[in-house]
């Protein structure tokens, strides 16, 4: 999920890899301009909508782990807060309306280079659907959770930690790790 | 912060600001090879590091808010864990090595494309110094703490709820956002 870069985004010229003076790790630096291009992890958002005591997930349509359950979840934009990128995913993914509660869940997925921040949700009006990347959406009581279809380890976190916590009265934000998983 | 991109850097060719089909959000396109490329938030990580009941800062030595007084704290590398950030940058810039406690806070930066997270630390042994981007560091007892020279808002919230924490026995994390403030 880490970018190559060939040529340098500001001038066209070609790019290197190599550690720049106070630095200690590789840089892509033009050999034109000199410009240093930085990369660095992303921040997955997302929430676990629930309604009636059930669980609203949807069913990836799109690569990774397509055909996958997951809970809504994205990439968070430049200037956007964490829950409003929660907000929206819902939205675009489930075709749902919540109301964000307190940060449930953070997740190194260091091997990935990204970090998965989830949030409680409860569904404003109970309704949902399927947004482009979503085969389709679905309310599950605890027991009906198709676990051995979760889509990534950091959700399976994720619903692990709210449905203990609905059971024992916690809020308070779980941080973790997952480590890569071959499927 | 938000890189500007005039070239592709898997191609070299121009790029231009388009929004892709199925997207919202206006994107660099490359007119060449057609990549779609995302520019996305950055994490800084940094923790608020105690030692006989002092903590402590580090004056910046560079931009932005040179002069002013922060927490170790810098952005999250590549296949790095958000701890493992907050324990290298204390090394980079007050030349301290940390036993890293509890995460203390989750700060929205929105006007920047910015996440920060705050841990709770101790100094092993006591030592610490002045990395290459640091003037000095210190230890300030609470009432010694320079409110008026601390560099950021996300700093002053961190160190604010680090102290009081500290004196109501919390070990959660406290989740806020801050405004853009006008130096």
């Amino acid at each position: 999920m880490i970018a190559r870069m060939k040529y340098c985004s500001h001038c066209g010229e070609t790019v290197s890899l190599k550690i720049p003076p106070g630095d200690n790790l590789p840089r892509f630096i033009c050999e034109g301009c000199g410009t240093i291009h930085y990369t660095n992890p992303n921040i997955v958002v997302g929430c676990v909508p629930e309604w009636e005591n059930r669980i609203l997930l949807c069913k990836r349509a799109i690569e990774p782990r397509s055909g996958y359950w997951t809970i809504p979840a994205g990439f968070l934009e430049n200037r956007e807060t964490l829950e409003e990128a929660a907000m929206r995913e819902t939205h675009e993914e489930a075709l749902a309306s919540v109301n964000l509660g307190s940060m449930l869940a953070v997740v190194n997925v260091a091997h990935a280079s990204q970090v998965h921040i989830m949030f409680r949700a409860s569904l404003t009006d109970g309704k949902f659907g399927a947004g482009i990347e979503t085969m389709e959406s679905a309310l599950f009581a605890e027991e009906d959770i198709p676990w051995p279809l979760i889509a990534f380890p950091s959700v399976r976190y994720a619903l692990e930690r709210y449905l203990d916590d609905r059971r024992n009265g916690g809020t308070g934000v779980h941080v973790t790790a997952v480590e890569r998983i071959k499927y």
